[in-house]
């Protein structure tokens, strides 16, 4: 075993949602074909940076899981096991979820629209158990201990996000398995805070592209896991760089 | 808990190997479109049923892989956990891999080549570690304990596939799991002759059909999970009839 423990985390791309401008939280909605092909793109840098996936774990999404076959078959780590936890799911985007973004921001204005988008800790309005987009009695959801969500600010994903962190991805790294974490935009910035160590304020400008492998090679320091540098890499930086604008004006 | 347990096999459809007429065994070949679509229509055939999977297990082979991810995100439990082994794979088929199923009839002649395809315990030639079709190094195989096989007739996939059935799977249907096992025809066969106590020279008369969900109620017998109805049922029982015959007719 090394003394370094690889991760690699994997941003879905396009889902059709994204495509049509609508949030999406916790709604099922499949990738769209230039998503899937983001995610065959991703497999393909881990296969020629040999960046090779011991293990797998994805939200309970269709498109985070989508993301996660494709890529792994592009990489001929299709027969890797996979574990999946609603605790890696995109944030619940409450009242908001299947409403167009264009015409939120016109409706509630520029400054209430980037509070829910961006701040810390301010949720959207909660969604009604009775809402089309609700998630109100999806099976895949029986194992949440008290409360389903009915929004999430990204401080509450940190803490949901964090037990299953601890408990089932850190235990898969230290047995020294290459683990590939295919998840979603505010899951990832959510663990990439807890690694770099960013504070509430900063992380709000913090965009992680699409379909571009991030690896983090990590050391144990005083019994917990910590990136060796610090942001971890892509594997295409420069297109990482690129998306990384384009995520920051997106919903504009 | 139920006092029974539901286990759902299915068989991978149409590889692009079987469109070929070649033997396949362990050489890790995707699905045709037609199997693709087999594997959807699987998936559907569970959701009409309500016989939906709470964890599903599969061969490390793309095919059995993909045809349980599809038949799992069609009937909308892409979300349930998934375990993997080569226990579960094809049967190998030696230095047949690669090989014309036509012309290795011609070659050899019927009363050897049925031999191979259908006796209980005469594997065919063993494989050559060099040859282009032998799995060799493949990082996927490292968890053998032992040799890696370099033939096998189907009592040899019969004595490694039960470890599994035992160790892995039983566990699961035990917790009351709804539980799918995507795999082979062989590794199938084994299972349903275990299941069914189906003697050495009836089994090879046995046919799985492709794609169409065979589920077996199963009981607590002394200590044993054995089927409530011998032979359980197939979820689509005239396409499975149909199937049956044209697989017996498979290499004419």
């Amino acid at each position: 075993m090394s003394d370094t423990f690889t991760l690699v985390l994997l941003r879905h791309g396009e889902s059709e949602w994204n495509a049509k401008n609508l949030f999406t939280g916790w709604v099922d909605v499949p990738l769209s074909e230039k998503g899937r092909q983001e995610a065959v793109r991703g497999g393909e840098l881990l296969s020629e940076a040999g960046v090779l996936p011991d293990v797998c774990h994805t939200s309970v999404l269709r498109r985070a899981i989508m993301t996660a076959n494709l890529a792994l078959d592009a990489c001929e780590r299709h027969w890797v096991p996979v574990k999946r936890s609603w605790r890696l799911n995109e944030r619940h985007y409450g009242a908001l979820q299947g409403k167009d973004k264009k015409q939120t921001l016109e409706q509630f204005g520029e400054e209430q629209f980037m509070l829910w988008r961006r701040s810390y800790d301010v949720p959207p309005p909660p969604i009604d158990p009775g809402d089309e987009y609700a998630q109100t009695g999806d099976p895949r959801y029986d194992d949440i201990d008290g409360t389903m969500p009915s929004a999430e600010c990204l401080k509450d994903v940190v803490e949901r996000m964090l037990p299953y962190w601890r408990d089932a991805v850190v235990p898969d790294l230290r047995a020294g398995e290459v683990t590939l974490l295919a998840a979603h935009g505010n899951s990832l910035r959510a663990l990439v805070k807890h690694l770099d160590g960013i504070d509430d304020d900063t992380i709000a400008g913090l965009n992680i592209p699409t379909g571009i492998p991030l690896v983090y090679e990590l050391e144990d320091v005083d019994g917990e896991l910590r990136p060796v540098e610090r942001g971890g890499r892509y594997l295409d930086p420069d297109a990482a760089a690129d998306a990384i604008e384009a995520v920051a004006n997106q919903g504009r």
